[in-house]
Order: C-alpha cells, then sequence, then structure tokens
C-alpha cells in the first residue's frame, strides 16, 4: 500500500477536475453492458472542479479493435450532471470512458463578458486572453495555428478601442477553435473503460420454438429425423417463430438409460432422455444416428434459414456412463473413493443416466478446452444459438472464459441461459456474457407478481445487462396455471409471453395443443413426457391454438414497440384481475397497449387508467384497434372500460392510432 | 488489456465463489467510511458458488498498523446475502475485506444426513467423510491433528455399524473442527479491501461555538485578548458548548484592508478582516500581536480543557497582498500579464483584501509543504480541530493529500469543511477526508425541505462518510427567517439544529442575543458586521437565549439519542407548520420525540402521528417528559395533540418514558 500521506505524482496533483458515478457501469466496469447494433449509449457522470471556472468533459468510445478514441462533447445536465450517447455501429465489444479539464478559454471568456458588461477595465483581461490565443495556437495544426496567432495579436493591439477587442474576443468562432484545441495537460480520466458488448438484432428480439426432432415423424412410433424436422418448418414458419431449439441431438447413453416417465428400469425399445449424452456412437459432437448425419443437419439448417429461422442447438455439458470422455479422461469426473462416480443430482431432481462434469479437476484446461471445440465444432456446422442447459451448475469462471473465446472469433453467438435457480445466480451468469436468460415468468401469474418482477427486469440494472426470455411452458414446466386453466389459461400466458417481453418462446407443439396433464398432483412433469419417449401429436385438433399463436407472432414483428423491453410501463386497473400495461417505439410512432384477464375461467371487467403522457396522448379521442380480435374502439382520457371473456379473447393487444397526428407526438420521448 | 479469450490463471479458474456487492463501500472502496471507535461496522455481501455446495464466508479486519487479520464468520441472510459486524477499536485507518470459499465439509455432511435419513447406503459417503477429515487433520495444528485423524479412523471402520458411524459423522464437535481448518487453496478474496477511518467522539458528536476574539473585551472599542477569551470561558461553558472556534487569529493585511461593513476604503483604526490573513508581523503561523501571544493562546487552550471545551482554529488559505509569502514566494500566486495579482472573487462577493494561492502552481510540492508545516505548527500549540475555509475553491487533489498527511501522524485531528457549495462538491470534501461539512441547513426552514435534506443526509450512503454540522447562523450568513422571526426563529432554529444534527453550532453572541439586522434589504450580511470590526455586546440583555441555549446543550448531553443522527425518524403531523421527528438510541433505552412549530408567529397545533414501532411503544400509555418547559403528559396510542405557542416555547424535546419496562423494548433494533 502506497503510504497514504506519500506526495502524489505531479499529474495527480494537478488534475483538477474529479468525474464520478460514470453510468452504465455494471460492478464499476468489472461487466460488460449490452446492446444491439444501431442502439444508442446515453452515457452520464458527474463532473467539477473545484471553484468557479468552467470544465469541458468529453466522452471517448471505440470498438475494441479500434486503435483510435471517436469524442463527443458532453452536455451539462445540471447539478454536475454530464451526458451524451453514442451508437453501437458493430458486433462485439466497444469501450467507452470519459476525460474532462478546465477550460481555461471558455472561463476567461465569461470573466471577460462579465468585466465588459459591468463596465470594469478590460485591458489585463485582453492581454490575459490573447496568452490563452497563442497557447491553444501552438496545439493546433498549422493553418488553425496562424488564424489563432493572428486573433492573439488583434486582442493585443492597444490602437484598437477596448470595447472593439471585447467584441473580437467573444466572437463565437473563436470560442469553437480554441475549445478545439484545449490544454490537456492536466485532463482527468475515467478510471477504467467501460465495455458495451454490441450484439446482433436477434439477442433483443427472437420468437423460440421448442421441438423434440425424434417426435417429427408421422408415422407412429418412428423415430423423427432431421428430414422430419424440415418437413414441419414451413408450419413453425407460419407460427412466426424465428428460432428453432432443439434438445440434445447427440447419441443417447445406453447404461442407466431412463425409461417412459423417468422409470429408472429403461424397457427394451425406450429411447432415453436426450440429455444423457453420450455412448458408443460419439458425444458431445456426434450425432444420435437415428436423427441423420452432420449433412442432413446442414441441410436443415440451410431450409430454416430460408424461411427466416435459426437452429439453436442445446449445449449439455454432462455424460451418460457411457460417453466416451468417461473412459478417455477419467480425470474429468469426480471419483468416489471405491472407484464409483455419483450421478448428477439437482435436487429434489435425480439424473441417475447421468454423470456430472468436474469443471476444477487439476486437468481443467485440457477439459474447457474440449469444451471449447465442441462448440466450435457446431459454429463449423452452421449453428449461431446455444441453449445452455444448467449453466448454474457449472463454474462462473468457465462460462466467462468460454463466452470470451467463442465470441471473440464469434461475436454473433448467442447463449441463451437455462438457470432456473437464485436471481443473484442468473444475473451473474448474464453478467459474464449469456446474452438471454430463462425467467420465473412461468410462475409469476398475479398482476402484483407481474408487475413486480417486470418492475425489476426492466426498471433496475438489470436492463442494461440481463436479456429476459419468457417461456410459459417447457418440457420440465407444466406450470399449475395450465394444468387447470384450460386453452384460456394457454392463450393468456401466451400473450403476456410474447408482449411482456421481446424475447420469448414455447415448447411445442404440447403448448399449442393445450397438454396439461401431469404425472402427479402437485408436479409440474408431464404425465408420458416427451424427455423420455417419441410422441406422435395430433397437431390438426381442432383446439390447436396455432392460428393464435401465428397472430401473435404476426403482431410481435410488426411492431417495433414489441420489439424491446425498455419502454414497458403499467397502467392501474380497478379490477386485480386485468393486467393492463403498454410498450412504445417513438422512432416508428408505434404504440401497443395490452390487457389480459388472468382470470382463465371467468369474464372480467373494469376500468383502466392510462398514463396517457406515457402514450404521447391527449385528451382528444383515439383509436384502440384491438389486432388479435381485429376489432376497433374510439377512446378518450385515461379512463376506458374493459370486458374480458377468456372463452372468447383473454387479451386485447391494442394499436393505438391518434386520429390527428402531429410531428411532435413523441417530442417528450427525445 | 488481456484478451478476454486468454486461459485464466489456475486460482481465477478454480475459486469458485464469487463475492458482490460488499457494504458499505464508498465508490467500490476507494473512498473511506467513518465511524466513531466504539462503533460497529455492519458489513454486508452478495457470495454465492454454482450448484448446490454450500459455502463459507468470513469477514476479515486489521487496523493499517496491523499485520494479521481479525476473521469472524459471516451469516447467511437469505438469498445469497452475508452479514457480520466488527467493532472499530481504535483511532485511524482500519481495513475490512471478506473471502469464502466451498464449505466441503458441510456439504458433504448435509449429504450424508439427507443420504441417512432416506435409508440410503451410506458406505461411501463415509470414506469420502474420512478423507475429507484426514485433510482437515493435515491444515490443522499437532494436536488437533491427531484428534482428527482418529475421527477419520473411526469413520472408516467397518467393524462399527454404520448407524453409529453416521452419529459420529454428524457430531457437532466434528463439524466445528473440521470448520476451523478449511481447504483454503481456491478461495475467493473481495477484490480491493474497504478501509474504515476510526475517529475519536468529537467527530460524531460536538456543539461548536464561534466567537471573535477581538471582540471578547469588556472596555469599549478595546481590542479583545487570549486572556479576555479564557475569562469568557465560564459562560461558554454553561452554555453547553465543547467546541470554541475562533475566526483566524493572525496578523491581519494593511494592504486593501477592508473597512466597516465591507468598505473598500479603510479609514484609520479600522481593524479589517481576520481573513485578510499576513502582514509583517508574519503570515499563517504567526498570532496577530494585540491578541497575546503562542504562550497565551497555550494558555487559553488550557484553561478551555479543564472546562472540557476545545480550541479550534480557522485554517483559510488566502493571504493578503502583504503576506510574506507574497514577496517570499511569487510563484504560488498567479500573476497576470502585468504582473498584478487578481484579488479573491466568489461570486457575487469580492474581497479585494484578499489573494487566492494557486494551489496548482508548478512549485506545488513546496507550496503543498509550507501548508502542511503550518497545520502542524497549530497541531504543535496544542490544536486538535481546524475550521477549513471554504475548502472547495482549493483543488481536491491537495486536501486528500493534506489530510493523509496530517492524519498519519494525528488521527485525532478534525477537520471541518466550510464548503457552501453544490452538493456534489460537498460530497467530495467528506469523501476525501473532513470530518464534517456546514450543510444547507440555514436554508431549510418549511416541513417539506427539512424532512427532504434529512433523509438525504441519514438515509443515503451518506451516513458513511459526511457527518452534517448544522448552523442557524454564521459571520456569513443572517438567514431572512432569523431577520424577521424574532426570537422565536432563533429558539426554533436553535432547537431543530441542536436536536436534528449531533454536530451544531452557532456564531455568538449574535445568536443568543437575537441579532437580526441586516445590512440592506435582502442581503444576509449583518449590518455593522463584526468581520470588519470590534464589537462589545449586551452580553446580559434580558432577551439573551443563553439560558435556553444551556437548557438546549445539557439535554443533548445526557441524552445519548441526540448524539447520533442514524436513528432519526420523521413522524407526520397534520399541519405542515409542525415537524415531529424523534431519535433513539436502543443500547441506552432513550427516545427522544421532538416537535417543532415552525412558524415563529402564530400558535399552530394539530396531531401527530407516532411510529410507534420505532420508538418501541406498543398501545399501552407512556409518559412524554417536556426536557424544555419541564412538563410533563401521558400519551396513549400514535395519535397525540400538539399546540405550541412559539412567544412561549416553539418546540417540544420529549423524553419518552414507559410505564413498565422491559428488557426486550428494543429487541428489534439489534
Amino acid at each position: 500500500m502506497t503510504p497514504p500521506s506519500a506526495i502524489p505524482d505531479d499529474q495527480t496533483a494537478r488534475a483538477r477536475v474529479v468525474i464520478e458515478g460514470l453510468t452504465p457501469s455494471i460492478d464499476g466496469g468489472r461487466f460488460k453492458i449490452t446492446r444491439v447494433v444501431g442502439d444508442a449509449v446515453a452515457v452520464e457522470l458527474d463532473a467539477f472542479a473545484e471553484g468557479q471556472d468552467l470544465i469541458a468533459v468529453e466522452l471517448r468510445y471505440r470498438h475494441a479493435t479500434d486503435t483510435d478514441w471517436t469524442c463527443l462533447p458532453m452536455r451539462d445536465l445540471g447539478n454536475d450532471r454530464w451526458g451524451a450517447a453514442f451508437t453501437v455501429e458493430r458486433l462485439g465489444a466497444h469501450q467507452y470512458t470519459a476525460h474532462a479539464w478546465v477550460d481555461q478559454f471558455g472561463t476567461w471568456r465569461q470573466g471577460l463578458s462579465r468585466n465588459a458588461e459591468a463596465g470594469n477595465d478590460v485591458m489585463v483581461d485582453l492581454l490575459i486572453g490573447a496568452a490563452l490565443v497563442r497557447a491553444a495556437a501552438a496545439r493546433a495544426p498549422k493553418s488553425t495555428a496562424k488564424q489563432l496567432a493572428a486573433w492573439a495579436t488583434e486582442l493585443e493591439d492597444t490602437t484598437t478601442p477596448a470595447p472593439d477587442r471585447v467584441t473580437r474576443a467573444l466572437d463565437e468562432e473563436l470560442g469553437v477553435l480554441c475549445a478545439a484545441h484545449p490544454d490537456l495537460t492536466h485532463a482527468t480520466t475515467w478510471a477504467r473503460p467501460c465495455v458495451c458488448w454490441g450484439e446482433r438484432d436477434r439477442a433483443q428480439f427472437s420468437s423460440w420454438y421448442e421441438l423434440f426432432p425424434r417426435s417429427t415423424s408421422t408415422v407412429p412410433g418412428q423415430h423423427g429425423t432431421f428430414a422430419d424436422v424440415t418437413a414441419r418448418l414451413d408450419e413453425i414458419a407460419q407460427m412466426g417463430f424465428d428460432v428453432l431449439y432443439l434438445p440434445p441431438i447427440h447419441p443417447i447413453g445406453r447404461v442407466a438409460r431412463k425409461g417412459r416417465n423417468n422409470s429408472t428400469t429403461a424397457q427394451p425399445g425406450d429411447v432415453g432422455s436426450p440429455w444423457a449424452i453420450g455412448a458408443a456412437e460419439g458425444g458431445h459432437d456426434a450425432i444420435h444416428p437415428e436423427l441423420g448425419t452432420l449433412d442432413d443437419l446442414r441441410g436443415l439448417i440451410d431450409a430454416a434459414v430460408d424461411r427466416g429461422i435459426e437452429i439453436a442447438l442445446d449445449l449439455a455439458l454432462q455424460c451418460a456412463p457411457d460417453h466416451p470422455w468417461v473412459t478417455e479422461h477419467p480425470q474429468w469426473f469426480r471419483a468416489r473413493p471405491d472407484g464409483s462416480i455419483q450421478y448428477a443430482e439437482n435436487p429434489p431432481k435425480r439424473y441417475q443416466d447421468i454423470y456430472p462434469i468436474d469443471f476444477t479437476t487439476d486437468d481443467w484446461p485440457a477439459l474447457w478446452e474440449a469444451v471449447a471445440r465442441v462448440v466450435e465444432h457446431w459454429i463449423d456446422a452452421g449453428i449461431r444459438i446455444f441453449r445452455v442447459d444448467n449453466p448454474h451448475t457449472k463454474p462462473f469462471a468457465f462460462w466467462e472464459w468460454l463466452i470470451a473465446r467463442i465470441h471473440a472469433a464469434h461475436p454473433e453467438v448467442l447463449f441463451l441461459a437455462e438457470a432456473f435457480t437464485r436471481p443473484k445466480v442468473m444475473r451473474r451468469l448474464a453478467k459474464l456474457g449469456f446474452t438471454q436468460s430463462y425467467t420465473y415468468f412461468a410462475w409469476r401469474n398475479t398482476r402484483d407478481e407481474l408487475y413486480g418482477y417486470l418492475t425489476e427486469l426492466t426498471q433496475s440494472d438489470l436492463r442494461d445487462y440481463f436479456r429476459p426470455n419468457f417461456w410459459p411452458n417447457t418440457p420440465d414446466i407444466l406450470t399449475g396455471y395450465l394444468q387447470t386453466g384450460g386453452r384460456p389459461a394457454f392463450m393468456a400466458r401466451l400473450v403476456l409471453a410474447a408482449t411482456l417481453s421481446s424475447n420469448y418462446g414455447i415448447y411445442g407443439p404440447a403448448f399449442e395443443l393445450c397438454e396439461h396433464t401431469a404425472i402427479a398432483p402437485g408436479s409440474e412433469e408431464y404425465l408420458n413426457s416427451e424427455k423420455y419417449e417419441i410422441k406422435l401429436w395430433n397437431r390438426d385438433a381442432d383446439w390447436s391454438l396455432r392460428d393464435f399463436v401465428g397472430r401473435v407472432n404476426r403482431i410481435r414483428h410488426t411492431h417495433p414497440a414489441l420489439q424491446r423491453n425498455d419502454t414497458l410501463i403499467f397502467h392501474p386497473t380497478d379490477n386485480p384481475q386485468l393486467l393492463c400495461y403498454s410498450k412504445t417505439d417513438p422512432r416508428h410512432d408505434d404504440r401497443i397497449v395490452c390487457v389480459v384477464n388472468l382470470d382463465p375461467t371467468f369474464t372480467q371487467s373494469g376500468w383502466t387508467e392510462l398514463h396517457l403522457d406515457a402514450l404521447a396522448l391527449d385528451n382528444q379521442p383515439f383509436q384502440v384497434h384491438d389486432l388479435v380480435g381485429d376489432t376497433r374502439a374510439e377512446w378518450r382520457g385515461s379512463r376506458n372500460f374493459i370486458q374480458l371473456d377468456p372463452h372468447v379473447l383473454p387479451a386485447h393487444v391494442f394499436a393505438i392510432r391518434r386520429h390527428v397526428r402531429t410531428e411532435h407526438d413523441f417530442d417528450y420521448f427525445s
């Protein structure tokens, strides 16, 4: 430790401006914020010097691969707060920082102006100013230097009357020239540059569909193939999804294989859980032989791209007992004193067919490298999105390294964290680089729960690094609400997921077919879960929500307001069963107001109290166009009546249209 | 920059526990928090590992001069938050940090217990446990190691039935022994130790009295001396003050000396402003010849100490034009092109009799050293408190260095910042080491203003580093409220200052004599200000508040609740002219409730709505004893009636006494 009383270095002693409280900054700059390319990053900070001198503050930013900084002047926001914004122009890391210095010329100019106004003698002031201008000239390029030197001579010229020289001194052009060549000798630089990770659009706006490829055959009992999945793409595209996520596609272990309904004794013909990865045919870089070949996968990827869909693979870092790694790298598993390996547990769940990998083994460098090569293998095959299974059971340091390694060569790769765990663990994973995260949405059902959770996600500093992905169901999660609420419950949860969060997904066809039978009372597991068997879904059932899902996704695609979360606002209602909220996109003059009946059984009615200001509305009438039911109404003012019969449509998704638009509608957003 | 994808070092890769969000911590540990010796510092942080393993977290602290850390186990507060508290034992810097690790033995023990309860085979578990116990033995001192080794043998002994071995394995003593010798190989340490500055009591609880020594003679027109000040000490002690602050005691410049009422042309015999420091007789380390000698000052200091009073000097770093430094060190002043030096300004105020010092002169190391020697000179004379004039006009780096330099040898020295400036500048000075700060109190008059300001001071992170000192008046500040409110206004502002803030002060005898005549309408300057002339105060005037001030200060001294600010709570009233608040000290079972009539003209009445919980009261009756008026009443419940005639007493300062006390009264505070 430097003794605190040691004499500081010259720079520390003479840097007069202090910079504090720069935002956005996560944990003092230790972690990145994230933005999509094209987004603005609004940076603010406190800056001030002792005394009365004016200061100048500059925002500096650059892409991490650039050498030069781009500098933007920051604006005085009052109370010693300064602000400026830069736009994320490319994928990858952007650094941003600030520096600040005493504005000697500006301070002098202000003093001269005051003295001249007060009628004080300004002869000496003019000489001081001339010296400052000459100093700026010495820092300027040749042509400007000449111009400034001439100006200095004018200020000194006692043959010109003082008032004329004052006028020259206060000339705006001189101010601009001097400000462009400030004395930065004792400028202060913000301690630690922050980083903004520039992502592609799909990080921020994505609609996921999860499907078991082995259940895509149209022949009962037959194992589906990548070709079968390809045949399903049109239907998925018509439903409006743009990410198709496949559970693990690798060979499935035969040792300790699970039977139907999670039985620990598999019967002949049981296909096992796809998360029990690895068998004689290979491990994480192999494909289950019955699904097809690597070329078949490439074919699927290409066919999907043609329909605007990306294939996401599952990254489940665990091994069946007969995974090749178990014999090839026994040191990557934690052996017990009797030589056995303890199977995985996530209490109260037990995975007898899975061995956990020991990520802090003495041999961790080789293990981590092997995992990175697995990811790179699938990237080579054309995959750019990974849904990561249980990342919260692997060390944080591993994820930070792995994601940085992949992003260094492939900044376009997205990682979705399947971390259903404690809040701070989920946040940490997002800080470490996961693009999106599963959330608690599935269990937030009441108005208070949804309001509280969404406020935390969109109003706290989570908004700067944590992108939620809302799933009403997954193969592991069939909530009580869906089990008992019938088809209206599925509709309401779909609308909530798709409009509250710009990223969302469903596990289908279970979802659109309203599959709701649990294995046991109080359980969230499906009866006859697809995790352990091949299913043949009756996709054309007349209760299918296929068309409804398609309609909702089309609304998302045509309304930019639903492609972001930062403008989410809740509006009061006088009936707690009615949730009312809005999203806006000022750039596209887009406003969406949703009202959802949270009660899947009974018709609910009540009054909403719209925050008109947040919607850029005044007391003139406006049209609400329900994009789901395709009905229109005229509303006026903040109080409006709502009635929703869940058996008809449990939700309104209103586009708001003013009868007369002005260019000032969204002025206050700017 | 390390490429983010570089393979991490072994420690980074294998340290599984994450520590985040340690509090209290100012700007990521860049600045100290402050506490008085004997105070507890309650430290909290987030800590968690991936997966399900238990972790252990330890708070570490030490005095900066110690080598060894003291370690305290931190307690799991839920939601991955951990807490522990340490006590500040000495003056000076204490470092505190935390470290955390996976609790392998505890995790194993929990698993064994679950397995045994579930009736699973535990043979292998016992072997794993034995290995963990042997590993702990290897880290333990010899005697413990032997004990642990024996225990391990027991766990392994297959001749003992498993249930008996499980009982032995779960023995509390074994848990304690293993926890005491954990595997710290991959422990995580908090990034940057924080510092808590341990201060003496007077940093937190002080009652200041400011007085011009030259106005202490009893002979009209005669210059007062240190001996005259000494003669005044009994009166000041009777008023209950414990710090006597003297404006600058140095020789006063003759060049550009100010005359009465801030006139720029002094008349013969005018004594000038004490802040125009330095003349032929000497500068900042000299004493004004008419006040006395250094020995006289020592005599005053000793006499004051006998009465429990400390003398505080003014540190005003500026020079009269005839200060010796101006000729000896011209490079410490900023010369203008015509060789002149611009006098000091603090717009709109002009100090024609004062030159500012250029703290960022090329010769700053010599200047800074000279200033430090000035401070050390007065410390050698026995001074331990400095009131610093306008610190916000000197560079921040200078203050950080100066205070650290002085504190390195004299941690008992206190600095009061006279920084009437922008909020962030005031906060920065506190962060840099100023013990106390002047505030905006003088201009906070309404209930909303006082509530808002006090909430910011006592509920935000300011409470950890910014100690307010409330002054209702100073020689520069005669507020409109005091100018127009009469004697009741002085009484109300005194009670507010003395009870809202544990540190407060008055400028007397102007204050207790209710001096309220301004030099001009709209000005806060006194007419015939003592800054420019010698005054003979009529201290025995029958309207003097001397006794009232003494009563209020005695209440402060006997009530620990008033000696701290952290328990301040406001209670609603139904009349905005009535401000109701309380302070409590659970350790001493002390509760004070104040109600102040903010209207100095009219009687105001209304109902208070006490937060009974915050006062450890229930619905039983309790006594309120007005310590100012010495009246008693019985109240019950939260709603109680108040009526205050400002011309009698504008405030109640109630001690609260429960009729039946239990030892649990303050349980919830612990």
